[in-house]
């Protein structure tokens, strides 16, 4: 697929009237080239158990086909009707809070025998009826899939078995977990008590993990089955989602994506952000730089906003906007959720381009200009290649450890700690990669960027510690390394393993009232020079300090560390710090890679983004996040600004307008 | 009944000793001339299935009677006996939360057949014990009545009958409701899934329609058979209660009050209300003017604070100001709840006219000053008619459409888009009736106040832009028009059909932070102004706009317009405007209307409410709402004032003491 | 037992290795002469049903009897094992959110004779098991037991049995909890609803009266059962625990310690607080004092933060003041929970003395020191008796009173109105023990402190007024003697019986806004000058009026009033006043009562307390609670100041360290 993908989800059961093809001759003029249908109506396709329709999947496949538009069609799998709830209740997912009812999406146990025979016989009839409609390129399985936090007693069963597979013995069981305390040590498999009320967070942790095991399975059990049916030249893929806070915001809980991924052709991702005077990008480059890790390659923004919430209806151009940073970090394809604004039930305030009177309106007019682009440019922009020399290391399991403390240690979740490191990547315009703890190629990079890593095997942390040995440079915070992969603290002086790439030791942490650094190292200014929630009292044994503790007890610790180790250096933040101090602090950790180039003396709101495109030329986004004009100066080889064609030089300087644009490819 | 009842609840079976005599004694002292009673005693009255006991109503009412203090009897219906939820758990409430437990007043399921017949022979064996007493001037039904989220199975069935009724077809509710959305669609009846976890807003405000509909049947029920045993003279009502915000706030969400007050003789209404620095006296006319708009005629007030809570307890003059305040609205009654402060249980701190001790006290002391008033001045306030041209329409479906779709959408309550538009009437002194969408008197007003009528059938809607058409004034807020009656959007430019009636059109709307109208158009200062929680970009089509917003990339919009259509206008209030923006706009819609008048002149704190008495005399009232004197110039024809019995004359400056009233019959 | 002991608690069976010796070694090193041990682990001693394995409790025994450490064993009924909960079920409490899930401890219903079976034998089991080692000098029954809430129908069963016992006849039932009200009247015992669901402050209030009986029954079973096996010399205590606020705050709701303590030989006390800059030894000295008047005795501090949560880790020095402090309350023992800190579970993040390193760490260094004082000093510091004058009166029946009705009435919890008297004496080194509503002491007091006595008996009230008349002093605060013992308001002019005492009355209260005492009476400043929450609107009768409101309406009633009332005085504070009102307040009762000497001219952070050793010699300790160095002149007769071994003189001037200590021991 070399061409840039312009999309829309498109709902023919949800119209008011039948306006199928006022719908697609507003798609032409908007250059929408992709819609994605089906995967919500299973109640429409099979009204009754065995009794299939799919009348509106037909007429739609047809009308896109007349029209040139081409058609992703999901499965329908994530909305269970009402006739399957009604016949077999056990399809309801049962959860710490008890069985949810039937009215909402992502209801269903996805363990449950009764859930997959009518799934795969579903899945089975659509594919198979579509699959050789020309205008089919190829399928979603399941919609943002994540394990609903099934926990009932079938779901208990499957763990029990899963831990016995793991561990054997329950003696290395209880050693592991630490079960002597509190009496809840298990000495007989049958006595094995249900994780939900649980309050051992080894325990806790580890049923989490099982869970999004559960998704891992369950996705690749839906893939399996439209592999069957898939033809050459067609896909698979998922919208996986992040974690939301209203938004887009961070690493998934509920599932692990780089297992995930495995069994897609392509990786796909739903991002929602904030607007207006709040739109930054990102959430858009965090979700992209994620989706393009997961299979290395270019990816699909299968959901974004379009007007979207109240809140979020977005000012002139930053449309535009997103769709090119879209592209800027290796999108393939943009498409909207969704096309018109639906007239009932719940999601009726989430708009789409069009309102609910389907009239053009200023939204879908600035739609109509980037569909023009992405069909003048689509050849230059596509399938853009990143070759990231820093990336940062998240963990799920990193994140459930953190969450199952918060109650009594660092308050703050996980992602709080990604994104303080994220955002002031971002800003700097550092591009990166994001890999999991599994991933075979760290060795690929120069520069590893580690919040929060804090439950991690042993494995892990020597291959770290090798990775700065070899020349490497990492950049760790507090709480790395404190744990196994089962929560176990280690016995030893923290941060445990990676102690000795650091040259860092403590055994004290503390929470601060008022904290900052002595003497202001990073020269941020007294009112950005602080820390809170969690600090370390580091000792440094073969590190020097970059920063210690304005405090009239702990002012003899230190706060961040960095140590040469080997032929490389790791850093160690002992503190959740402001976002100047991390911003300073991973300023001089790229300094000190030796990656420090002219795109980094640009910085928010003038965000660049870089990539090589397939005719093998650089390719340089321009982007000014904000509501002022800008200008800088173009530091990279001549080249062709693509939007408006024109020439552009080394060192011109160039002018972008509000919320503007701009696109070089190098000559 | 032309005399102004003054009363108090009184509860013989709550006495920790017999003193009924000197109750009695006390109460003739204060002039209280009607007590209510036996409305939350019936395990009193009926220690066990079937054995009936009213020693202590019958012993009241002959002291009562004796002393020439009148009895309403209520049915005790509300509060269920222990010996019935033990013997029948199943007459206690399943909501959507479970099972209440027994305890609590109104936990019964008012459809349960085992709760009726209970309540049925109660109701019969007390009123036909009674009603020939010659105490007994009339009936309360219940106890402010609802429908307590009744949701079990039982109840989900009716409301499918109730649906199948008015549907009849599957198809037409699935297109009418949206249900294709996330699979929610009925194929076949069986299927009916429960209203409880619907997350589709057309089902979920139905069955909110049709849980007030049980409110309605269940009290024209009690009605029924208490009319059997009611004797000329006497009377049947109910005590109303509105959205309680810690106290009486606006428009009851679970009553329709329009429907439920037909089957009653006489309507009645609860009001509680801020007091001390908080007194402002817009509860007392709020519930006023709906109590009034429901029969058309003299309400009562049936409960209202004496001593109340510990924050409600009532400066030196404020009980006056209050209970005379009731009576400029149009009441007949104002009864306390309650006599005596209850010396166990639950409602210990909700204070009665006596404190515990029984002993006067201050706030007697006061109720005694107001009782005296009340019996010499009866001929001339009793009955007061309010011939009002202004109306606020409120409606019950429209309150249930903003809710249902508060957390994506204006997450504010309907309310207190009623209560922003209704405050700033009251503080100009603009008095009006409240009426619902099934109104059949519309026509009687020159200016209709609609305050985000979200759901309302196009009926509705052409009558209103006839209503402008042939002349009359309309004020519409933001979400007026927007959705059909039930709740799908209309699929046309908003606001839909009054679009013609006003003259605007819009498909954006966007919620602001930190909007105000450009260059101040009401001149109200920068302070305030300000709009909120919700902005529609409108462009008017034959409208004139009367604001536009300051923003950089909504300032094109208009925020607020003015349309003259046929013989009337249409205001279009596109925003949650501030009170102070909303005062302006409503006294330029009142002016513009031609009722501006020298009562219009005078503001809060400064309340005039005026009416007609028996003997077809205007009454004036004035009212200081603060602690400061106050005076004014009373501009009416030459008069009496009644409480001083003074004359006074047309442009007399007259003093107001704080918290004082003034009264003024003209000649 | 002469010797002071320096303690932790102590988990062989949460080793992440086997490290007795080392731990053992490290502990003789600190001079810990005390370990806590097998409380938390029935799972391990009992592995299965009837399956018993004391290995680790038997190694430890060994290990430390070799030191020369001590043992005190707990019986581990806390925390039921997995197969427990599986096998039985009913184990596990129900509460009125329904029955609790395995995994965290103190879940079980302590009434179930399942538990009590298996209970009663791993006791007898352990306990008959140790007995005889020379190492155990004593048993923790159970540990921080409560009721848990259990509230199911067997509970249910026993509370009617108990009301039954009580009460007798229904009708007396009724008339004392006013059940008539909104229809509880029970008339058949049959009929008794659930306390559950209850409204009724007088039922919930005797349910939870029951519930506290509950604990005291079923730990004077369980010390009855260790009392079978204890050997001379051993003793039997338990850990009591305080309100918990994120730390202990104050009276426990949910047992009687005054009835609980009966059964024990020895009282024992958990105690956390604040620390760092928030360390003010408030909660050390109200735990200790109540410990102390438990049994009138020296008492165990079984429990206090080592390290702790990461806002706990003590600065240098306080570590060691917080010791002295509890020896300076009574205390003969002084233990941390824990010794490590723990790699696994729950509570990983509640640190012990060791980190997880186990290593020597600043906070282990301090105790050190500790250990070596205690050791030293033992014969000067134990058996600290303490002949208070003043007492302050607490109620649990006060406490569960103000709670019932919080929602409505006065609404911050007993607790606050406890601590802000408490507090104030603490300030100013006014010693107190605190009594009980049943105890028979109080003439040995010349001041009585009585917050809220919401609820009490006609006889208590009577019994203070005697103190009062007979030359005792006492200070009531608001809401005292507002109830009687089933909560039932009197029925006469409040204060009720105290009146008599207090020569004041009033009938109205209110919840204040911005209200200040009229003319700063106490000299606090404008700032302090306020009272909040609740005030009663007093009128003297004999009493003379301390301070009276400064508002506009309620100016004319008295807030704070004295009476001299036989041949003591009666204060009566009638509103919540600030710190600053209530220490002058106080600062008057302490000086009327004559009780104002050289310690009360210090105030804190300069804290003084005082005892007499077993010696007969007076011991004075003084403590500097802040961060900066201080001063004091010794007031006392010359002494030795033993931690440095040098003489004091009278009117010396002594220099104290931030977080300092020094004590003095009369000649």
């Amino acid at each position: 697929m070399s061409q840039l993908l312009y999309g829309v989800a498109y709902y023919d059961e949800y119209m008011p009237s039948d306006r199928l093809h006022q719908d697609v001759e507003l798609m032409q003029a908007a250059g929408i080239n992709v819609v994605r249908i089906a995967e919500s109506t299973w109640s429409t396709h099979e009204p009754q158990p065995g009794v299939f329709d799919f009348a509106s999947v037909d007429r739609v496949l047809d009308a896109m086909h007349h029209a040139g538009i081409r058609v992703i069609v999901g499965t329908p799998t994530y909305a269970v009707p009402t006739w399957l709830a009604r016949a077999h209740p056990e399809v309801l997912v049962v959860t710490p809070q008890g069985p949810r009812p039937y009215g909402a999406r992502q209801n269903m146990d996805i363990t449950s025998p009764a859930y997959r025979f009518y799934a795969e016989r579903i899945i089975r009839q659509l594919i198979g009826h579509v699959c050789d409609h020309p205008a089919v390129i190829g399928y979603q399985a399941d919609n943002e899939t994540k394990h609903y936090h099934t926990s009932g007693p079938n779901v208990q069963l499957l763990f029990v078995k899963y831990v016995h597979d793991i561990f054997g013995s329950l003696d290395d069981l209880n050693a592991r977990f630490g079960l002597d305390y509190w009496s809840n040590r298990i000495n007989s498999w049958e006595d094995f008590p249900s994780a939900v009320g649980t309050i051992n967070a080894s325990l806790g942790a580890e049923f989490a993990k099982f869970q999004r095991r559960l998704v891992t399975e369950f996705l690749a059990w839906q893939v399996a089955i439209i592999n069957e049916y898939k033809r050459p030249g067609q896909f698979v893929m998922q919208n996986f989602d992040l974690e939301w806070r209203g938004y887009s915001y961070g690493v998934q809980p509920d599932v692990d994506h780089f297992a995930a991924a495995a069994a897609f052709d392509i990786a796909g991702i739903d991002i929602y952000h904030p607007s207006q005077h709040d739109l930054t990008g990102i959430e858009i480059a965090f979700g992209g730089d994620l989706a393009r890790s997961l299979k290395r390659a270019s990816y699909q923004v299968v959901e974004t906003q379009a007007q979207g919430f109240a809140h979020w209806v977005p000012f002139p151009g930053q449309l535009r906007l997103q769709a090119f940073s879209h592209l800027a970090s290796g999108a393939n394809m943009v498409a909207y959720w969704h096309w018109h604004s639906i007239h009932n039930s719940f999601e009726t305030y989430w708009k789409g381009l069009l309102s609910h009177d389907f009239a053009p309106n200023p939204v879908y007019e600035e739609a109509r200009m980037i569909g023009a682009d992405f069909a003048r440019l689509s050849a230059h922009l596509s399938n853009l290649r990143k070759p990231n020399k820093v990336a940062m290391l998240v963990s799920n399991e990193a994140l459930t450890g953190i969450e199952q403390f918060r109650m009594l240690s660092f308050k703050r979740p996980y992602n709080d700690v990604v994104r303080l490191m994220y955002d002031q990547l971002y800003r700097m315009n550092v591009a990166c990669d994001i890999v999991g703890p599994s991933s075979e190629h760290l060795e690929d990079y120069t520069l590893l960027i580690i919040p929060a890593l804090y439950a991690a095997p042993d494995s892990l942390l020597e291959q770290l510690n090798a990775f700065v040995r070899d020349g490497g440079h990492a950049v760790y915070t507090f709480k790395s390394g404190f744990a196994d992969e089962y929560l176990k603290v280690r016995a030893v002086p923290q941060p445990g393993i990676i102690s000795e790439a650091c040259g860092v030791s403590y055994s004290l942490f503390v929470e601060p009232k008022q904290v900052a650094l002595r003497g202001d190292p990073f020269g941020v200014g007294a009112e950005h020079n602080s820390v809170e929630a969690w600090i370390e009292l580091l000792t440094p044994t073969t590190a020097e300090a970059l920063a210690s503790y304005d405090h009239p007890h702990w002012g003899r610790y230190a706060a961040i560390t960095r140590n040469r180790y080997g032929a490389g250096t790791a850093t160690y933040i002992g503190c959740m710090t402001s976002a100047a101090i991390m911003a300073r602090v991973l300023e001089q950790a790229v300094r000190n890679a030796g990656l420090w180039g002219a795109d980094q003396e640009l910085s928010f709101p003038l965000i660049t983004r870089w990539g090589i495109n397939d005719a093998g030329k650089s390719v340089h986004y321009y982007f000014n996040y904000c509501d002022d004009p800008q200008s800088f100066r173009y530091p990279h080889e001549d080249g062709t600004e693509l939007l408006s064609d024109a020439l552009i030089r080394q060192d011109d300087v160039r002018a972008i307008d509000p919320w503007g644009v701009v696109i070089v490819e190098e000559e």
